[in-house]
């Protein structure tokens, strides 16, 4: 990954959870907005044949394109693709998680009037938290022209306030460019 | 790294660099502050025995303790401690940089009153910034106890101006917790 630049943010949290959990085989990914399945497919090869990624999409079209991207570019079937709001994660996913990704915003190439709005998100994330393996972290990528910031706003009021002993919150910010690249938080348990 | 935790600045910033730099036999590394030296040492052990870190450091006593901490954790000499003003990097440095970390503020264990101040420390920034190779990245621990946060101030104001076709200037921040912990800048070519 030598020439990846942190500055792409959807890179940047590729390299940091390869890093982080690269070569296990025990790994149990969650991919909350798998929209067209990049960061899916990304997590499938990570965890291989013997995790488990389960990936969520409320957006038909989304599950679909995931599923033939997953089975046309892998050699075993290690996800699961649920077509449900990521608010309702704990009904599908039950053993702890060691990372779940939040890609928000729209469906790239799709109709833009369907967005992630900041209460499922948080709901889906209050949710995830008790999911959390002792490494587990939870990586929200954020952008603010879907709803002009209104996401990212609320997002970081409900983050704030998570405990610190039990959790530590990371702001990521882009700072010196001017078209509202996205923003990253993660939250990792402490 | 499994249980390295993104919370722990210090720790991060090893782990990007190990991650975006490891395995390379052809790396050059600067230390611009290299106060106890335990940075120096991470950084003289990922560049390994073919590679050259350069350490700077205003205080004799800070000068002693890296190369006291050198000489007994290491079996190779790559390195060269440097007393003087990291403002004159460019005295000292002229090949390529990957890496070159600040780790600002005051040398702990030792008298609080000196500490690195933000004119100098842009200084460096700005002579640093030519040297950088082109995946070269500039890692800038910062912490606001030492002067209520006049330093980050300045600082997030140079880097917030660097030019955003030549870098990504990249802010990372702990949301979540009181006790004001270190904030992260990471100054990449892009």
């Amino acid at each position: 990954m030598e020439n990846l630049k942190y500055g792409k943010i959807v890179e940047f949290v590729h390299l940091l959870i390869s890093q982080s959990y690269g070569g296990r085989n025990d790994l149990n990914f969650v991919d909350a907005t798998c929209g067209n399945g990049f960061d899916t497919l990304f997590l499938c090869k990570e965890a291989g044949p013997s995790g488990q990624v389960t990936a969520f999409d409320l957006q038909q079209q989304a599950v679909e394109r995931t599923n033939t991207l997953l089975s046309t570019n892998l050699n075993f079937k290690n996800y699961n693709i649920i077509k449900d709001s990521h608010e309702f994660i704990n009904k599908y996913v039950s053993e702890k998680v060691n990372a779940a990704l939040f890609n928000l915003g729209y469906l790239p190439f799709s109709d833009k009037k369907i967005t992630t709005n900041p209460s499922t998100t948080i709901k889906a994330i209050e949710n995830l938290l008790p999911l959390l393996d002792t490494d587990g972290r939870i990586y929200i990528t954020t952008y603010i022209s879907h709803d002009s910031g209104t996401e990212i706003k609320e997002i970081t009021n409900f983050l704030n306030n998570l405990n610190k002993s039990d959790y530590n919150v990371i702001n990521l910010r882009i700072i010196n460019k001017e078209n509202n690249p996205p923003e990253l938080f993660i939250v990792e348990k402490n």
